[in-house]
């Protein structure tokens, strides 16, 4: 695609007490561009989203939503016709999502927007939301602790654009003997992972058996939703786990992790699933 | 409201070859919760978000995506009574806006949710949108390069709910002198500046002239936004900016800085108000 990144003019500033030294350079940053979703022809969302991977993005996205449950609710994803932008070129910034005959996708399913007259929200009901929605449960599976530790470092060093901007997320999807299957850079977490769960459904590997997701930074409950979604049995996370993410995770039965950096992670839930073998 | 922070029970996995060592011990995670915004009764929108400051949290979201453009626009924010979890007390999670007489937020006016029928959509009229919106444009303000350098510092002395989780965000809003006017936490980035945006809104502090922001991690357009839409003439990162968070500060004057840390900063836009005293 080439707009993963772009080059800018920048200046940078140190200090050195007592002088501060101020000089114009070349850098790098992630590129961030609205992607607005329709479907059949009225607008439903708009994300903003490091351009690639946007059909893909659009299928995770309303698969890990609740809003599909197969690919083949979906007849077809098309970048929209005559979406110009100033300079009259197509600015493939508008996906026209087209359900299969017979579907309906409604918005107003979608997680945490519509609610009971009751108007009980609170982090139960968003796990019970999901834990409803969700395809399956997730196969249990047997994890090497130093293995799940050692997949930031092995995702880390395929991220391009990190390599670049030292500001992009990723997400990457590993079989549990640490190969890894996919990876997607983006500057928002959520669409790397809604990026990697479209790939997995446009190609029919969903649910997604025996294989761990890591993702860099923190782990929200958002993204713990996504995992459970597609019924991915782990979720590893460079940074600090939220307290929803964590009793998401407990409930649905997912390896959860976080600060998982170094020689040491967090297991916030599924332990039991941890096999150690220091005999090894 | 001690719902900021919770204790929980974890596993500590270390892994130092050749052994494996798994122990249980009690960890403080960060409270995420959704929070659910109706007006005039009828559900708006729903964001995860750390319990507190929620009227603020209400207001200054308001405020930043344009659909308010004063305080005078809301009569009331209230928790909506007979929201109850499934503990039959108040979640705390509903917050009905009451909008003032003759006053009628609209959700359709939100950030790139209308689009026109020409669906061009692209960074350009993202930005456009909010140039469109904001109130005043910021006032120009000379600033010292290394005080800038110093706010991440000073902001982490002040966030308790990072001490004691190691993954909360931060917005903090400075003087040019460096003394701290505000700080809020919360799990979203974009939450704690609504926070700190609504604040300045319930006490008729906007535009926030002479002051800077700092936020923990990343500069994404839509915090820039929101530092434009509150007039905030400086927008620091200890992270990474995007291509969109650039070209709207630049478009917008706003002074953009990135990380934000040690003895460095990169200026992506605003240098010319930097003022170097290399003789202090």
């Amino acid at each position: 695609m080439g707009r993963i990144t772009r080059r800018i003019r920048v200046h940078r500033v140190t200090s050195s007490r007592p002088a501060v030294d101020i000089r114009g350079r070349a850098d790098i940053v992630g590129v961030e561009e609205p992607l607005e979703l329709r479907i059949a022809g009225t607008p439903f969302t708009t994300t903003m989203r490091t351009p690639g991977d946007d059909v893909e993005l659009a299928h995770g996205f309303l698969f890990s939503e609740g809003l599909i449950r197969s690919r083949e609710d979906i007849a077809e994803v098309r970048y929209c016709a005559g979406s110009e932008g100033p300079d009259g070129l197509n600015t493939y910034n508008v996906l026209e999502v087209v359900p299969a005959p017979g579907v309906i996708i409604n918005p107003a399913g979608r997680r945490n927007f519509t609610t009971t007259s009751a108007c009980g929200v609170c982090g139960t009901s968003s796990i019970d939301q999901v834990m409803e929605r969700r395809s399956c449960a997730p196969q249990p599976v047997q994890l090497d602790p130093e293995l799940l530790i050692s997949l930031p470092e092995r995702m880390r060093g395929a991220q391009k654009g990190f390599d670049t901007t030292g500001g992009m997320h990723a997400a990457g999807l590993f079989t549990t003997d640490g190969e890894l299957l996919a990876l997607r850079e983006d500057v928002g977490r959520h669409n790397a992972v809604d990026k990697i769960i479209g790939h997995l459904l446009m190609t029919n590997q969903l649910p997604a058996k025996d294989t761990v997701l890591a993702v860099s930074s923190r782990a929200s409950f958002e993204l713990v939703q996504k995992a459970i979604m597609a019924g991915i049995p782990a979720l590893v996370a460079v940074s600090a786990a939220t307290s929803l993410a964590v009793d998401a995770a407990r409930e649905a039965g997912l390896v959860l992790t976080g600060f998982t950096r170094f020689d040491r992670m967090n297991v916030y839930s599924g332990d039991e699933y941890l096999t150690v073998d220091n005999n090894g």
